[in-house]
Parts: C-alpha cells; structure tokens; sequence
C-alpha cells in the first residue's frame, strides 16, 4: 500500500510560461514513452511477479513508487507552463499585455493555435494523460508479460525512449527552471537504464537468459535457422555484413550465419466459401 | 519497394482445425507482442534511419520484409483453424457431426462461446488484425525513436515477449502442423533476439552505448542521483541489495549507492484559478 | 432537429432469450459494419455537404434519422436476450432452473463464459455501443469525406458489411422473434445498397464519376500509370488475367494494362543524423 | 511525492482459484468504472487544482494513494485466481486433475474458452491493465475539467458505477477471501461517494454551486429556455411529469417548465463545394 | 423511432469565419464533454432501462432526440466556420485576400498549422466526430450502468464538463453568431444539470439513494471503515479537516471520522512461476 | 512470402523542406485513407479469401505488395520535409538562418506549434504510422469481410477517399518533387478504383452481385420494404425525389418506392430489474 508527501521530489519552477512547452511536456506525461508508462508497468510487473523470491516484486515496488512523484512533478510543470495561457481568440485577448510578454511578440491567437486544445478546453489550464498532440495515453503499453528477462528489455526500452525524450525536452527548454527539472529526470533515467541491465546481468546475462523465454528447450525449436540471417533482398539489395551474419552468437549457443530466404511453404489454398458463411454465392462455386 | 511470391516461407497445415486456438492464434497477430508490430516497427525503423550509413536501414528492410511472411502464415493457420467452426447456435448445428468431431464432443454454441465473434461475424471465418481477445491492433506501438540503440532494445523487448508469446501458443497447441509451424517461427525469434543485441554490440556493448542517447553531455544531467537507487519504502520496506546498488555501473562510468527517496522540493501551489478559465466562483477567490 | 416515437420502427419479440445471441447481436450496434456507424456516417455526411442542392442533405437525413430507430431495436433486443442471463458463478446459481432452462442444460458459468462481461458488469443486462468482443466503436468509423462520390461508395461498402452481418446474424439465430426482426433489417439493408449506388448512377455512374475525385484533371496525374495493373510478384508468382488487365477502362477513359513492377526511384539516404535530435553519437558521426 | 509498504492494505486471499472470476475482477481494474480510473482521476485533479487553498489538492492526494493500493489489492487477486488456470488446450491438460478440481469438473479447454486470452498469452497468468472482456483502459476517462464541482460530480459518478460494479463482482463470487476482499472495497466507495457529495455541501450545496460554471453570469445565457424541459415527442409520445417539469428548480433561481420542441433555426445551407476541395465536379456547380 | 425536421433547433450564423475556432467547436461535438457522449449516453440508458415504470425511459428520450439538435447545429457551425479556411501552403494562397481578411493579417500557413488537420483533408472543411486535438470519440465513454441512481450523476458529471466546456467557448469566441449560439446551449446545459439532480431528488435524494447502488445490505460491507476518511499522508502531509472528516454522514447512516492508513494485509507472495507458463526458469526455481 | 529492393518504386525528391507539410502527409501514411490502410486491408483479404479459384487471391497480393511501397514513399517524404524542422523553442532556435529560410520568415516556435509534435519528440525527425493530427492508426479500419463484392466495395471507398485525400495534398502543396511523387499516386489510385470496379463487373455486375450477400435469398427477407425509401421528416421535410424513389431498382429485381415512416413496433417494456443486478430498490419494485 502507500503513501504520499504533499511535497515533490525535486523543485519544479517556471520563470517563462510557455504553453507551446507546456504541450512538448505533455509527451513525458502521456506518451508511450513517458511517466504513466513506466511508472504503470513497473507496477504490474511488480504486483504480477511470480518466483522464487519476492526480490524482484520488491526492487520493482521502489522504482514505480519513484515514478509517480515523476508524474506529479511533469503535472506541475504543464500546469505552470499554462499559467499565463490564453483564452480567448478576441482581439482583445492578444492585447493585454500578458500574452504578448510571454509570446515573445506573438498574438493570443498564434499561442492558442500551438496548444493541445483540451488542456483549456477540458482541463482549465492544467495537465491531462494525453500526449503532445493531445492523444490519451492507452494502457495496452504496460508491458508486464510474466517472463522477467523480457520485462527487463521491455523497461531498457522505456528507459531508453524516455531519456531521448527528456533530451529532446531540455534540448528544447528555454526557461532555467525546466531544464534544471529535466536534468534531474535526465539523470533517473540514466540510473533506470543500468538498473534494469543490471537484472539481467545477475541473472546470468546474455549467456544466462537467452533466448528470452530460457525455459524452452532449443531442441524443440527449429535448429536449423535459429542462428540465421534471412536475407529478403532481390538482386541489388544484397544484406550488409555485421557482428549478426557469421561468428558465435552472443548466447555462446550457436553460429550466425546468412540464408537467402526462398517459400519453404506452398501456396496456400482454402477452398470455396461454405453456404452459410455471408459469402458471395460465385465464392461458394 | 516490394515483391511477393504466392508460395508460404514456411508450410502451414492443419489437421484437426479448433477455432479456440484461431483465437490463440490471433494474439501472435493483432497482439502488441504479435507479427504486425515486429513488421511495422522494423519498417518504420528502417524508412526513418538517420546516419553516416544506409548499413542498418539495408538490414532493418530484410528483417520487415521476412516479417510479413510470418504474419501471412499466422493469418492462413487462423483461416485454416476456423475451418469448421460453428455458424449457428441452433441445436441442429451442434448435432451436424462436425462441429462434434471437432470440438471433442463439445456443443457448437460452446465452441461459439470461446470464439472471437468477429473472426465470424466480421471476417466470415478469417483472421483479422485483432489480438487474442478481440483488441484492433493499435499503431501506436510501433516504436521508432530515431535512436538507434533505443530502438534495439526495442526490437529485443518485442522478439523476448514475441517469443515468450510462441512458446505459449506451442505449449497450448495439440495439432502437430501447427506445433512445427510455431518451432520455425520460435527459432526465427531465438535469431532475432541476436540479432538487435549483436547490433548494440557492434556499436560498442554497454560502454559504447549507455546512458542512450550517448549524444547528450552527462555533465549536464545531476551527476548526484545518476547512478542511485532510491528506496521508496517506509520502515519495514527495505530496499533489497542487487547488482544494481554498489559496485560499479555497467557502463563503467559511475558507482551504484542507495538514496533513502525524500522530498527536495516544494508543496506545489497553484494559486487561484482565473476568471475566465470556467472554474468555479470558490475557486477563483 | 429531432422528435421520437416511444414505439419501436418494427416488432422486437424474444422467446426464449440467449445471453450468447446477445453478445452477436452487440456487432450489430457497436461493430464497424453495424447501425451506430451508418447513423452517425449519414448525419456526418448530411451535416457537412456542399453542393448547389440540398438534395443529397435532405435524403441523407431521412436514412440517418431512419437508422437511430435502428440501433434502438438491437439494443432492445440486446437487452431481452439478457433477461434471464446468470450473474452468479456460485453453485446455487447454476442450479436454479432458469438458467437451466435458458441455457440448453448449460451451467450459469459455461453462459457467462460467453457472455460479453460488460454486459452484466458495466451494464446491468442491458445493450452497449460495443462490437461483440465487448470492444466499443471509434468514431473513427465516420466517413464523411467532403466527396459525394466517395461518400456514396463508403455508404454502399457500410451497407454491403453491414448487410453481410445482419445475415450471418439470421443463420445464427434460433429464435423466431429475432429472425423476424432481422429479415427485416436485411430488407433495409437491400434498399439501402440500392439506394446509394442510385446516386452514383443519378449523378453519371463510372463514366460521369471516376476518377473520384472528377474535379481533379486526369492531365495533372501521370498519364502512363493510370491504367496498369502492377505485377509485384517474383518467378512463380505471375499476375492473374482478369477484367483489369486489358480492354478498355471502365470509365471509358483509358485502356488496362499490366506493368512489371520495378524501382523507378532511387534508395533514399537520409545522411547523418542532427546533433541536437537525441540520436546516438554513432549516427551523428 | 510518494512511498510504499510491501504489505496489502488489506487480505487478500483465495482458497477456490477461478480464472473465470479472474476474468470479472478486471474490470474492477481495467474498466472505465475501476480503480486505475478513480486513482488516476483524483491524482490529475490534485496535481491540476487552482484555488485560493491548498485544502482540496491536499484531500484529494489522501485519497488518490489510497486507491493505488486498490489495484494493487486486486492485482493480486487475479494473479491468485489465475494460479491454477490451464495452459493447454490438448486432452492430457484436461485430465491432469487439477484443472478438473478448480474448474469443478470442466475441461481446460472450457475453462480457457471464459479467460482473458491475454491474461495468459501475454501477461503469463497475472493481472493486466484491461477491462473484464480484455480492452485496455484508456486514459481519455479521466475527468479533471480545472472545475471543482464538476470534478466533483465526476467523482460521485466514478464512485457509484464503481461500488455498482463491486455489489455485482460481489453477488457473483464464489470464494470467501474474494467475497472478503469485495466487502472492504464496497465500504471504501461508500465513503467515497460521502466524500465528493461532502465537498459539493461544504462548497454551498445546489445553490451554493449551481449550474457549474457557477463564475459565468446567468444573464449571459438564454434565459427563457435555461429551466424548460423540451418535450421531443410526436403525439403519442407526451413527455412524463416529474420534479422537472414544474416548480422552483433545485438551485432556486428558475422554475421549471416545459417546451414542446420545434425548430427555431433556418434549414443550413453551405453552398457549392470550393474548386479545390476535393469535391465532386457535380458539387462545385 | 424518430423523425427529423430539416431545420435547425436554433439558428447558427457565422458573419466572421475562423478555422481556429472551428477547432475549439470540434470539443463540443466529438470531446468525452461533448454532445455525441450525452446524446448517446441518455439513448442508451433508456433503451436499457430497468423499472416499474417507463416513466424514466421516456423521459430520457426527450433529451437524447433533443441532443442530436445539438450536434447538428454544431458541425453546422463547425462547417461555416471552415468556409473560407486556406487549402494551400503555397504563397499565392497566403496572398489571396480572402485569407488575409479571415484569419486577421495571418498567413495561409499560419491558419493551416492550428487547424485539426483531419477538418480539411478527410472531410473537405467539415466538422467531424473528433475533438478539439483531432481524436475521434470513443464510445466507452457513453455510462449506462443499468443502476439509475448512478446514471443520474453520469448525466450530471456530463453535464457540469459540458457547460464548463461551452462557457470556455463562449469566453474565446469573437464572433456575434456563435456567441449566440452558445449561450443558448449553456441554458440547456442550466436546465439539463437541474434536471438530472431533479431525478436524484425525486427518488429520495442523498437517503433515498446513497450508498449506490441502495439495493445491497450496508450490513455486508464492512461496517468498520465505510465512513472513515484514509489519510494517507506521512509526517507533514496531514489530512486537511472537512466536512468528509467529521459529523454524520450525508445519507444520515453513518458518521465521518479519518483513519490513518496503515497496511492490514500481508505481503503478497505468488510463488515460482509454473514450468510451462513462459517464464524464464531462474523464476520457476 | 516478400522480397524487397532497397530502392524506391518512384522518386522522392523535397528541394524545401516543410515540416507543415511532413504533418499532412502523415495523413496519406496513417490516416483512415491512407496507405497502410490499403495495404493491410489487401492483405488481410487475400490471406482469407475463400472461393473455388486463387485468382482473386493472387490478384489481391499483387496490388497490397505495390501499397508497401507507397507507405515507403511517404516515410520517406515525411523524413525529408523534416530535415530542417526546429528542434527548440529557444530564441537562438529561431535565428539560426536555416529555420528562416525554410520557414518563409517565421519563427522557430511558429513553425514547432504547426508540427505533429510526435514527429521531433517521439521519432527524432522521421515519419510516425499516425495520422496528420497525430493520432495512430487503428487496425479495425483493416475490412476484409469474407464476401468479396463487399470486400471490393471497401476497396472502392478506401481508393476514393484515398484519391480525394491525395489530390488535396496535390493542391496543397508547394515544392515541385512532392507534386511529381503526388502526381504519380494519383495515377495509382485512379487505376486502383478502376480495378475493384473491374472486380464487380467480372463478377456480374449490379445484377451478379446484389444485394450482397446474394447467397441469402431474398424471399427470406422482408419482401414490403425491401426497395422503398423511408421518409422521416414531418410536415415540412419531405422526401426528395431521385433515382431511388421510383422506377426498377438497380439490380432489377424491385421497383424503388417512398414509404412514410411510423411504428409498426409496440413500446418495448424491460420490466423491473432484478434483485441480484447492482440496480437502485426502486428500479425493483
């Protein structure tokens, strides 16, 4: 169960508001790659952890608690970023003085146009779970498949596209206060990157877990082109050579090595449509 | 651009077709962790790579283009699955011997009940790209992020789930041609696997790659909290020790430590809400 | 604007009332072939047309407001399907008789294994605008596109889906009141078909019609590629003969013809990616 | 920000493992009325809220970490009615005995038929983000409008859907751990509803907050029509008296009465398409 | 069933039309507050109404026939507003007069970059069923929950985000005709908020209703904690005082008073992971 | 199975780059009528397309494998237009030279705000399968329904908004190689609507094939109301006059006539909830 302290993590100030920031940090918050995500699927990875001990559950119990003040401080930041938002498209609106301090010259009209509209529309000023173009986030990207070595590379790859994107934000910032919240964040992910790498090391590492899932016997699968490279190209697209087409696989297991790919199969026939199925009667012959 | 030829990469054949595991089947479809994803991320991965060599754009196209052909045999083993599954939840139907034969002396509105409906109802007794429950598949999970190594790890935390995903669908399986369709297709995962590591490897392993992107200075990020796990726990929720909390990192660039979580920043305030925001009168003051 | 009846457009009688012939008929009004989709598509279409007539308005507006009395009789149907449906998985709800009798000889859980959960558990045994694997409807569905041609062929493809399910629904049923409530729907669907390739056919057929959109000059597209079929397929894999192949187009303005398909284009090389884009350090080069 | 206690904050245990109960519980998580909603729902209202006090953000913070422990209550509880759910659909998975006893002498292959798919192809027999028929929550549901009494209102429609759906999971529970579990849950949303009805009394009640906006001057809107029910009927439809049809109106500021509907409007016309719009010929004129 | 008439409810005039705010219109057609969600959400509760009277379901629909009035004049509003919006980024088109005069001085480019692009290239500058960013609606969000006490308060949530969203409108517009437009939908918004509340008071009000749903024995929830208000708070973070926290309840059965939140469960253990559920074998032990 | 030549079908040239541009495009690559639409939906129909020939299956191949190619064109489009888009919203952004001159003048921001922001944040600068607001596509827009005039039909309308949709970019556009690759897609789509055309006509025509189904027969259908239009509107909407009013039906088999809509159904009566269903005591009774 859990807890809260009404204070945030890290402190979270704007000088500058820009709602054209504020809708960049809505990425962060509702895309697929920012803070619900992981912050949601470390949680269930957590809560659904079966094995021998409850290490694993418990390691991932910290990191997505940690990931909520995540969500509330990027909340905060949008919040602030809109502070000073327009709200209306009369002429007026773009004269007050207000906007045109924080837009750098421009109009109430071009601030509005460059915002996700529902942040005032639906939300009065403030963050919402969508992301940069307004687009909800959708739970289908918690990814806790009950198999702990690809859960790992699942978070790698969060970790990794969350980074990217907190430095593509701090690449983007203009305001001092942002970029000091994102090069916290920035340094999270850093350490979350290594953290779930280093799962996989105690774990025995590439030679230990793969191929991901390790339970499955290799006898079982086809042996003779699971070290294979297909190649797919017709003449003039050759495949390039690289650490994947000859040497010793990096499971230790077997050897790469280069197949052009040709139909082992035959054409597929399913035969006329049967009676009662709502096909065309010329399908049914 | 593209070429087909009508013949299957690999063969695909039923003998006792069981419309439960159509269903099954359509996870490896229309599921997040399915063919379509593989397919469509490799692609997108490919189309938009930026770098001093076409090298990993040449073979992401190999590796997409092989990737349609495992969502063509997946879509003709439904088509094949569905064969002679129920149309009508009449008694008659249940007595027509076929659906008997079929279904293990189970009824036709049984065999119904466990059916995704639209693989009848929309698709007259075909695949469709939906998961295992019925879910379209969302593009959203195509995960391109412009960053070549986040995007290996994105091909591995789709090829470990996607394999962890065959491995059930082949534990789950009792005809033998889709037993041996499913071991081709698990050992093309098993290569798949190696092969977006081998790329991480060639682009230098963890010390070439990590924190990624590589491309920002880690002096800009807070060089305090970079390699820390935070405890989040309260008394009696101890953080457990790992290779992740002492030692050196797996980048060799830092020295993991544990920081107990605790607030440095603020308790956000907002302050009133304007007047013309649609709030309330209580909360404008 | 809009008025009602409280009575239904037809007669909506169930006899023996089957929760799994309720979760069929959900496709009907949540599904993308089914009446929620052409309501909302012939009002869309309605509300934004633009022509020097209001005719096609008007006419879309009868069927548009003919169709909600369409939804509301599935959805009465839903709900008398689900009358006697179990909401218990407990022992003594099987063993109660009504289920017993409703059911065939089935279990109060075998029926609620079938059932669309929502349906009980969102709605209280009652319909819901989702398709019958419990997914709802996404306006997306709409087509409204601002071309009267295009629109009139996307309402044939509704109706001729829609059409299609509605039958599939007929040979599922086994009660005499849902049949009859269907061999009317299907009615409707007939004429309906009819109805928007007469305004195809009003406004000239292939000839005064296509291309689509007609407003476009046919000089301004690549007059050489205009009426060939591509051959994509490799050695094996030739192209079928068919209508499409040779003789004159259909809207009388070109002739078919076959074309091997071939790269006319070059391969695209993005060059290095941007410092400052968050790529890998390896791409920037 | 925030911390967490390994421990449950309250039993859960389940002697009679059921998959298909499994099934129900996730809507209790997944739905558009469970727990990821209000949790969520209560953080973005916390984190977004604009007032003169800190008072309501604080409230609402309570009251959002007490639900994280909610989803993970019943996260468990799936996991825990999943332990014995088959995995195979062949014949010896069916006879292994186990099954038969947790399915109460149903096949495997029954037993699947009734389950999530995805609860066992992609998640390995735990707990998803996704509603009882499998669709995934989307965050879209999450209603923080910037007004304080709407949020409110929002919330008592979350909470009582919710302890709706807690009474049906309840009736149709088997095991005396879930049946348990439910009994606190169901508790817990009575409060809840108190709580968000308490804030409407304490902020004035009808008069004090009606109609929301309450900042928006009534004189601004059409007062001839802000207290009239419109009655839509053809004759034989006449609308029903109630507390809405005469009398003072619940705010006191109106009394009720009642319109017959017509039109007050001109039939639109938009005219001929614009040449360049992708028209049809036939509708630029 | 239902009629139509081919003039609108209200009459909608544009004197000055502007893309942008044909934009912001688009969250009142296709938004989660918008008119498709009530029009829909008030259909569907009648068509599935459950009671001794019909009374309820006639009364709903009045008000669902009467919203899609509502919807009507707004895509009509939507579609005047995008009558003169630019086609083109090309120069020419920026300097062509009619923009310039329409969009304030601004160019082409500029109006085309804040409009739903969706507007103009799938539906030829007509209103579609999105919102304000461009997402199409879900029907998820139409609550029909079968219990009418819960339903009540939907319609009151919906209406409460409804108004807020009309007056946020409202506040924008510069032009006279929407202005109009619009504060004759905010009075029905006043008189629909009233009249859903008016239901709630007619059944009993807060003790006839609360908790909902009323027809499950208080006597099996547990009676120690459903009045009890969790804190959740650690040191410094105290549960504010309110009218939640203290005195008799609001349904006059109970009386509020706060707990501290502390963990009454044990801490979950699953076990290892089976040996064919794909887990990785260091999880199956 | 597929091949693929690492050059493009037809060449891709951008001399200005225009990331407002890039944003439209999305729409032809992850719209509703855009090319993985197409592609996936020619696919789907081929993989399950049962008749007593492979002919249309074949036919089918051909085309959806040419459709890769065009989503490849797109990508590729999109990433060129991106090439100079700003990457921040600082004001050295702005004055950089390069963003000037590609912008026409405006500003770094101006031209952000007018951006798909997924397109920087999410992708680095590359194409995204979303549409031109952004929004991912969704598979359910795949129809392939197991009838195959129905299925030509869905071509139709998917190749004429396609068509519309191209001739919209065509005209919005300004630099001269996207007008040559937009040119030579319109070319593809006319001959693509020529060949579902083609299709039906091969197949019999309007006679051959309607209603389709055709397998149902039509004496199982409401034979009264099977060719009549059905007006809805009251005194002062009558129905228009047309093709479809009178006169043999297209298919030749009825005689188009107007029906004034009413009741034949009775007011439907669900009766009072059940005690177990989570309803209010007084929907019981």
């Amino acid at each position: 169960m859990y807890y809260h302290d009404k204070r945030l993590q890290y402190p979270v100030t704007v000088e500058k508001p820009d709602p054209q920031f504020a809708r960049m940090l809505q990425q962060a918050i509702g895309g697929v790659e920012g803070e619900i995500r992981v912050c949601m699927q470390y949680f269930f990875q957590a809560w659904g952890n079966r094995a021998p001990t409850t290490k694993y559950r418990d390691m991932l119990l910290h990191t997505a608690t940690e990931e909520i003040g995540h969500i509330e401080m990027l909340a905060t930041a949008v919040a602030l970023n809109l502070d000073k938002a327009p709200t209306s498209l009369q002429e007026e609106g773009a004269a007050d003085g207000i906007v045109g301090a924080v837009m750098g010259g421009g109009s109430a009209k071009g601030a509005i146009e460059g915002m996700i509209h529902k942040n005032l529309l639906s939300a009065g000023l403030a963050a919402m779970p969508v992301d940069s173009d307004g687009v909800p986030f959708n739970m289908s990207h918690i990814y806790a498949s009950g198999n702990v070595a690809a859960d790992m590379y699942c978070n790698v790859a969060a970790e990794s596209t969350g980074r990217t994107l907190a430095v593509r934000l701090f690449n983007a910032a203009h305001d001092e206060g942002m970029k000091k919240m994102l090069h916290y964040m920035i340094a999270r992910d850093t350490m979350h990157q290594q953290q779930w790498l280093a799962v996989i090391e105690e774990l025995g590492g590439h030679e230990g877990n793969l191929p991901i899932p390790n339970s499955f016997p290799q006898s079982e699968e086809h042996e003779k082109y699971n070290y294979s490279f297909f190649a797919t190209g017709v003449e003039g697209s050759p495949a390039p050579e690289g650490r994947w087409t000859s040497g010793p696989s990096l499971d230790g297991k077997g050897v790469y090595n280069v197949v052009q790919n040709a139909p082992m199969g035959q054409e597929p026939v399913l035969g006329p449509a049967r009676p009662d199925s709502g096909a065309q009667s010329q399908q049914i012959g």
